[in-house]
């Protein structure tokens, strides 16, 4: 059972409303910070008047948890949630396009990049500062002074922003990037996701390589519990047994999640693929499959990138594949 | 190294080959049978001229193996087979829609679905008369009898028909059956391979679920090996975690396969998923990728089927997906 | 439900339950052949009185279905199956040694290892004869002819004999043969399964790659439901995502499946890590889960084996290892 | 190509170093803190003299990256590495048992519980202060408390302790803990790697479900390119599709880390298998394996315990586990 607390409730009110549970026995704590608070009560909820509980002082709404994630369960919000982004909207039927570089290399690449994908079809600005790199002897990115960089491209060429963050102390430096990135490699990484769903920005949650839709929409939970209502889940495959490509993207996870969660979903299909020949069928089957949106990594020299030049689409590239995209969702809309 | 025999070669210009190929310390064995057969040499072959071979009386070609399917590697064969069945093509830009009940469960169902199938959009009717399920207490298919009223479906409602085949015996039974499927059970079934690719007839091969693409690319060479020209491939689902679906579609396969092999894919969404909600969108994301065809589970009871009921289209689902699919068809094609 | 016919009843006594059972609105199929048949029947069995059917002419029993695999379920049949093979018995606390070559290469070659194996600690004599090899240009072994060298071996050591096969029209060939091994790209073919059910003899089934240990147990249902009473089942690595190893050992296979199954359960070590380094290590380990035996690779020249040398034992490997293993299980066994 | 920074060098003679690097065409970057500071190289170092970059003042080492873990690769340091935590050892022959319970649920759980694991056979106390739970509803842990709680009882019994951490901000709060445990789900978080591996604690570092023995072997060289040398390996499943165990234990990892690194390898069956009669057979097979020791969860009473109840043993259930692993060891060593 989960008890949402009322926006300021007082702590005495709280502390009754946990007591009033462990009457009846259930283990009661209170998760989450930030605007959001909640009471999960753990233990056999059944003999127990929600009712009564929802009477009292402080109490916003209590849950039997009947799904393991309350929140961002279809069944709690049956509506699409539409995330804006300054004029951007990712979801319900709005299809969203993130692109940039793997990695802000240096001020210059991204300033003159930002410009050339918005013309092209970009509508948010990806680009990472901090990269959590499999082998400490790789380039782990420009750090602070990259988030400085994106910003301001974002800023000048009308984009907003986007970077993946890797601990909570690194909060103050994203004040300026308007959408949190927590990568695959973070999906269960609770200390980011208790930091980041208290931090007040949207949220891009990648799904992990060995992590189950279960668990990503778990995951998704720890950043509601929060106080974050504004998450896009993404795809960016799993791992498996087929070496021909560097992780087996999960297509199917696309119309599974839609019908799960009211959040939006988009696929990442250039780290999924590992390689840029395999870009864009998969970000054109992504779409077919119901995409709210895709993030694709393109780079204005992919064979001198610093990072994941293999994957990286040129400009003209993605381009023409945005043309190709609009053409199929025009082709699926046509439908009603 | 591969020596490919000259069709109507005589045995002991065959032995002289073999021979000689021994001379240089090779291990040579003949494989394949029907109308194509090849010596395969293994060993180091530096020092063997490739050109006093295919001197050679009853040498065809002589090719070095550095790909490990010569024959139905893209090197090769640089262009898409395109199969022909009856007046339906496959490959090469043709696209091709397989769809039909999991079982063929009486003469009625079947003749009466063929017609409804055909309007809606499908070129080739599919029906299993021999199921491999996994208890030997499930349903196992009616078996020769159904064979018998899915060619008469066929021929009556004008469309070539597909049905799998489980082991060499079972052969004169398919006499009247166009196209037969290798299913993802008997991917590695070597017997089957040996026989099915002696046969005369196109081949419909499809990946097992712990198959990498390698290993099905190696089945399709098999039956290469043996007379068989005309194969399709097919994607099917690989086994993963993820247990919201039955498989995990592996949509990058198409792509993938595409590239290594002029051999046409197609994409079976019903059984990788499990999940009549799921079709539709892997469905139009496998059309999206750059799949050759589909196959598609279609019954006009879902709920009453003797097999696979949870995965089957109602007919008019299935009509209405054709339609999408061809509006997304042609948006791609507009490509150029 | 399942109703298991007596042996030797009548058809008409057998057309009787099944028309008994269709009054009831199941759908009831005869399964199996041989000396044991079962009458499969599928629906909602609840209305139905157990007893008035086991009063029928021709019913020997009839079980509710409750787990999938009703003749091999440990529930059924609550003591270990222990298999005799000559003087070898395998279960119940009897551990068995299989050993020999990937493949029969020659007459000479099983003749002299025979006895090595045998002094050294062999219980068992393996030898494949037919190889179902993933490509069509590796060596795919000496045949029929290599059946009569494995079975001249065996009877001259004193050891009985396995090796695999392929299809159904190969039974004749083996009929020399004490264990006929259902490999692992074989674990669903159910062809081969319901024709070696049917085959009097004991039977090792070996899991697929693919396999889980649900569908292990249904392959092996197939055989009990044919006439097979005597199978062992056989862990030997599944399809996982690492690659230091050919596959993933699964040894927790071993305990999971004593507790469901009353078949002795084996280990091969030698094809799930494809590395002669680490086959003695998970043999030991093997041994310490609870195995009942070991299918070990052995080869006199590893280096010039026709086939998976990388993975074979030499002879004085394989005997310092069994002296290991001895002392492993003597320690195990100390406990009680 | 990695050069290795002496202990005290000044930036200038870092800078210089730097700088003749970049003249030859290479990125250099300086990696680590705390007392051990690397440059990587990255880019073709053919041309470069080793020799002379190896005379450059502040250079302790230069080392060509031929393997991708120069650090905790079995090239770069042939004998096994022992580590000492108080008087216990684990590596290098050195068998330790770890045990405690998932969560230290209260002061007087862990000081009954810890001299009664002493007593049993165990040399280290484990237990989870901060619980990385994938709902933000189940039980988090105790927290500090827990961990003062742990520290005092480990203290009482002459134990040491080993916790997990879950972030850089929380490594004052271990200050007591002897061993830090860097969990499965954090095996990828550079952050927490780099903090960590500055921290001068010796550390517990498991795989993580989806990760690679590379992968792994590149977390622990994250940790080693800071200034920790003392590491401890541990494997406890991966994801596979097997659904009968929770992951899938992939025991054959011991003799591969075993081979590739002088670190010790250590086994948790209790996470793996996820049921408590997995347990010791995996115990049993992982010591068998070669495993330099097993890390166990050990409940007073498991029915009430607060989380991973299902696969705690008992105390007296560890105690008789413990003297068979002593009797199958004695066995593996009486070898020599």
């Amino acid at each position: 059972m989960v008890v949402i607390i009322r926006d300021g409730a007082g702590e005495e009110a709280i502390r009754a409303v946990i007591a009033r549970l462990e009457s009846f026995g259930l283990r009661a704590e209170l998760v989450g910070g930030g605007r959001r608070r909640l009471i999960a009560a753990i233990g056999d909820a059944g003999r127990l008047d929600t009712e009564l509980l929802r009477a009292m002082e402080g109490v916003e709404d209590v849950r039997r948890v009947s799904e393991p994630y309350p929140l961002c369960g279809r069944h709690a919000h049956p509506d699409d949630t539409v995330l804006k982004l300054g004029g951007v909207r990712i979801g319900g039927g709005q299809f969203a396009m993130i692109a940039g570089p793997c990695a802000v290399e240096s001020r210059e690449q991204i300033l003159s990049l930002a410009p050339r994908l918005k013309a092209a079809g970009a509508q948010i600005l990806r680009g990472g500062a901090f990269k959590p790199r499999s082998s400490p002897y790789a380039f782990q990115g420009r750090g602070a002074e990259a988030l400085g960089w994106l910003a301001e491209a974002g800023k000048a060429a009308g984009l907003p922003t986007v970077s993946e963050i890797l601990s909570p102390e690194q909060l103050p430096l994203f004040e300026q990037i308007d959408l949190l990135q927590i990568g695959a490699r973070s999906m269960q990484n609770t200390e980011l996701l208790k930091a980041v769903g208290g931090a007040g920005k949207p949220v891009l949650l990648k799904r992990s390589p060995a992590g189950t839709l279960r668990e990503l929409l778990l995951a998704a939970e720890y950043l509601m519990a929060g106080s974050c209502g504004e998450i896009i889940l993404c795809e960016r495959g799993v791992r498996g047994f087929e070496t021909e490509t560097r992780f087996t993207l999960d297509l199917s996870a696309v119309p599974v999640l839609k019908e799960k969660t009211h959040l939006p979903v988009i696929v990442d299909p250039s780290h999924a693929t590992g390689c840029v020949r395999f870009v864009r069928p998969m970000a054109l089957a992504a779409a077919a499959a119901g995409a709210d949106g895709l993030m694709l990594e393109v780079h204005p020299d992919p064979q001198n990138a610093l990072s994941d030049g293999a994957q990286a689409l040129r400009p003209e590239q993605f381009e023409s594949l945005c043309a190709e995209l609009r053409r199929v969702r025009e082709a699926l809309e046509a439908k009603a």
